[in-house]
């Protein structure tokens, strides 16, 4: 593996996330408007919130590297969030939406999750020591997202069979 | 929540993962090209095969739903995929075009792990068991494919290391 090939590979992934995250500080106001459950519209703005951090966290790792994490689409993500919107689309309960919510706010994590984990790979592969805890942080932190939206989808699910039992 | 939305957004992540599979079966083929290391190349092969059981898997389930798969198409996977025909193209060498190779897998295994999850939550709810275990099945899959994967990336730049040590 010619290091230099491994570094571009690592920018390029870096340049990926960047514009991922960018396009989730859009996407995440309108979630927030559209969830109905209280539990689920405070997780969204925490994770917007958490987000900006995160888009930061990128900025430092940039900065350091002397690169632009601009001029790259994330075309990945792109089609999460198209794909999400269409589902919005359709006409469903309330309960039935913050389901459907939560459903593409997971593939969004699980996106995030593989992304993150590729590049921390990669940061101690190339001995880019601060990088690789920046990252690391992130991880963690979408990890824990995606728990707490399968926790909520679960107590969401349960008020549902409830009602349908009722 | 009314059953009969949460059954029509149930068919229609069903659909969703229906085409995510068929378009992976498409790209599975050139993925197993690609790879340099003969483990992932046997790996993607083996993950091939797997695929077409999982495809079967969704066609038994809709059978029983009385529906038919077809007439969506997933715009995640198509982005997910669209990006890691992207990266292919960027000239480097062998190991480096490996560890994108699995980095874009990832993502694929992660869409999938996501989809399911939700999918088999939805099908529990509505007490559908026999698609429950086919469901449970084909997440228990991705998951270890998943962790197959992280491993061959472990390997493969643990040889990487080597190289640039040396």
């Amino acid at each position: 593996m010619e290091i230099d090939s491994l570094r571009k590979l690592y920018v390029e992934e870096l340049k990926d996330l960047y514009s991922a995250e960018k396009q989730i500080l859009q996407a995440l106001p309108k979630m927030v408007k559209k969830a109905s459950n209280p539990q689920l519209k405070a997780g969204f703005e925490e994770h917007l919130r958490q987000t900006e951090e995160q888009v930061k966290r990128l900025e430092r790792i940039f900065e350091a590297l002397g690169k632009s994490g601009r001029g790259k689409k994330c075309k990945g993500m792109e089609g999460l969030l198209e794909e999400g919107k269409e589902v919005m689309q359709e006409d469903m309960d309330e309960e039935t939406r913050d389901a459907a919510l939560i459903a593409a706010a997971q593939r969004v994590e699980h996106y995030e999750i593989a992304g993150y984990g590729t590049v921390r790979t990669y940061a101690q592969l190339l001995g880019e020591d601060a990088a690789v805890r920046l990252l690391q942080q992130t991880l963690d932190e979408e990890g824990a997202t995606d728990k707490k939206l399968t926790a909520l989808a679960e107590a969401i699910n349960v008020e549902a069979m409830e009602e349908i039992e009722a």
